[in-house]
């Protein structure tokens, strides 16, 4: 079938059989479909959709459009985690050390962060020495001998992703169900682990705005990952309040620390905890409260601590930053910001905060921007607390006197004061797996 | 407005500025614009519509993106006329000179047949001699002398149509009413004359296959043309049958001679006398009826036969042609088709028989075929005749053997027989103007 004809099926509403979707896949990888007939491609899926069987085809025509991760080397159960991605998550930190801790392996691909979010990758780079650039080989020794390894993307992964996400993003077909999960999907099946946990951010600083758009989105990549031969599930977690009380990327370590230590902050450990025992259940640890049970152990004993310094003192970084996270440094400039009247901060634009801490130089505006490892924000209050004029609410960190201004006015303008005290903020929204939705 | 926000307005459902659709198609003919968004953007049209608003300025940019024809050298109201394509369809070779031999001006562009619909400019170029690339000059003095001059679309016309109308074609965006309305009207504004009918076709040999659309798409391009300052107004009529009884390029211009003559099919007859009536009353020279009036004595004064004949003498073409139309030749091969039983016509799959017509080498299956003029089908009998097993319905010619089978497996697959009378087909089906639409 030609392109042509590709197009004008799904245009009329038509479902794509497999033959088509993986010659559209095929076809457009080695640059025999143009972008122009690929783009209106995709917006006509933005209006018709995909049903699950085609964007699981579609997932693993991408996933095959490079190299597959072999991670057979590795013994035991593999186990990922992908985070759709949001402000202060540092969770992958916390939570891959428990996982292996607990006699899992993980043997991770992360991203760097862009606009006000952040990127796994670019806080293990605040750790001095630290490289997040591996070989095949330093990848899976490292994930072998210490129970985990984080690495950035490496080698010809998912090119076919790779190159629609590019088109996507400046032809208007981002917003897309069915293609928002096969790129994510796509990249988790070709790094090869066999127990896929998803946490699906929502709320002001997430993609995903609603609960419900979330629950659709981790079906759809539930289902591909099932169909696709993976343990797959995911969790619906709150990003309308930042997640901890560190934002930047030494900041984020040092509070994965202090997490790891049992002196986390209480919605940071309780997400954690709520992941770990997720990922431990899927690779048949046990049921869902001896997985929790063990994820805790992991903490108290300090075995999870010690995978993560492990991990870091294999891949070249200094292991003393994770016993002893002030050697990571602190910012020159401080800046405290104060409470505008008393109330109680009734809500916090996730977003703008992330975009605040980006313009401290925590994070990236463009992908070419430099990041301040120091750079970013303490929150000493969150939605819900009560505060009193003129108390310290939340301290700028930065190492550029001039970028303070501009983050100062963009924090206090995310920030919501009110008098009434909001109802509790909920931490975990939904449970998504193979037999169904679970709210929590 | 940057064109990511422009697809992403579209996408949502917006309503564009102006400034926002000039820049779109500005952008767009010099370049700046890739065609990836434009796909994109045209795909997100398909869906989402234009406003009557949205749709008068994109043509009028259209329009203006190349040259716009000056006819201010013809003298007195120049009036054009747009068939949306069919089979059979030799009204602009009869309705033009009519409109000329009436006191107004016909300068009009003309296109090329693809696929099993006919042109104008091919069918003039059977006429031997007869040139349809004409300079600027000679198309004004044709048209001011002759009353009449058709021409191939010359010089820089509608740059932006052109680069849209190609990039559609390949992807899946041909089929949307204010892209094919747009398309359409640029043309027509751009070629320069103060009135424009309309003549959008109905049925299977039609673009439209329905009544409704028609009369959806003339809406659309009267509202462009007179929110454009030029007076304009559709007939909606019948594309369910072939128009006349003879197809193929000199088969058409001997009908169209024949029909000045005054001995033409009649649905022929009368169709061209419902366009040249609408267009006469567009230009202003009275009541429908006078105008009709007007048309009839036209034909049966032979003045407007001899503004054809003036017309090709104009071009180059050999005018005995016309007074002799004998001398156009006829193909070295006949082949009847027979009726298979008795009974009624009772339907024919008319883009079926233009492709029939196209076998036979009367069209062109890709832009570089080459025409044999004198191929082409005579029928015999149309949709509602009763015919006789055995006896002939339809005539084959061709200047090649080897086409006659594949075309008459073609003619005979568009026909339906059937014992009972089918109802009249009504030729013209409603009427489209400033004012509204009126059934017919």
């Amino acid at each position: 079938m030609r392109m042509y004809d590709i197009i004008l099926k799904k245009r009329n509403g038509g479902t794509l059989t497999e033959e088509e979707i993986r010659q559209l896949v095929e076809g457009y990888t080695k640059g025999s479909i143009p972008d122009y007939q690929m783009s209106a491609f995709l917006m006509a899926v933005y209006f018709q959709g995909m049903t699950d069987e085609e964007t699981a085809i579609l997932t693993d025509a991408m996933a095959h459009s490079g190299d597959m991760m072999d991670l057979s080397e590795i013994p035991g159960v593999k186990v990922d985690k992908h985070s759709t991605g949001g402000v202060g998550d540092k969770t992958t930190l916390i939570v891959a050390p428990i996982v292996a801790a607990c006699g899992c392996h993980v043997a991770k691909m992360s991203g760097r962060g862009l606009g006000h979010t952040g990127g796994t990758v670019d806080k293990m780079e605040s750790i001095p020495g630290m490289r997040t650039s591996l070989t095949r080989e330093e990848f899976l020794r490292t994930a072998r001998e210490a129970g985990l390894s984080v690495t950035g993307q490496s080698g010809n992964l998912t090119p076919a992703d790779k190159k629609i996400y590019a088109l996507r993003d400046v032809t208007g077909t981002v917003e897309s169900i069915p293609l928002i999960a096969s790129s994510i999907m796509s990249k988790k099946l070709a790094a090869g682990s066999d127990c896929i946990l998803l946490d699906v951010k929502t709320g002001s600083g997430a993609f995903m705005k609603t609960v419900e758009d979330s629950i659709k989105l981790a079906e759809k990549m539930v289902a591909i990952g099932t169909r696709n031969g993976r343990k797959t599930a995911a969790l619906i977690t709150n990003m309308d309040i930042p997640l901890g009380s560190q934002i930047g990327n030494s900041l984020e370590v040092e509070e994965a620390v202090r997490t790891l230590n049992g002196e986390g902050p209480a919605d940071l450990t309780e997400v954690c905890l709520s992941l770990a025992t997720e990922m431990l259940f899927l690779a048949g640890k046990g049921t869902r409260e001896a997985c929790r049970k063990m994820a805790e152990e992991a903490v108290s004993s300090k075995e999870a601590l010690k995978r993560l310094a492990a991990m870091v003192k294999y891949q070249g970084g200094d292991e003393e930053c994770i016993f002893h996270p002030e050697k990571l440094g602190k910012a020159p400039i401080k800046a405290d910001i104060e409470a505008p009247c008393d109330g109680y901060i009734t809500n916090m634009n996730t977003e703008g905060i992330g975009i605040s801490a980006m313009m401290l130089g925590a994070g990236r505006e463009t992908k070419e921007s430099e990041l301040d490892y120091l750079a970013g924000i303490l929150l000493k209050k969150k939605t819900g607390d009560p505060i009193k004029k003129g108390e310290t609410i939340a301290q700028l960190l930065t190492s550029e006197e001039w970028r303070v201004s501009g983050a100062r006015a963009r924090f206090l303008e995310s920030i919501t004061v009110a008098q009434e005290k909001p109802k509790e903020e909920q931490l975990v929204y939904a449970r998504v797996t193979e037999e169904g939705v679970t709210l929590l």
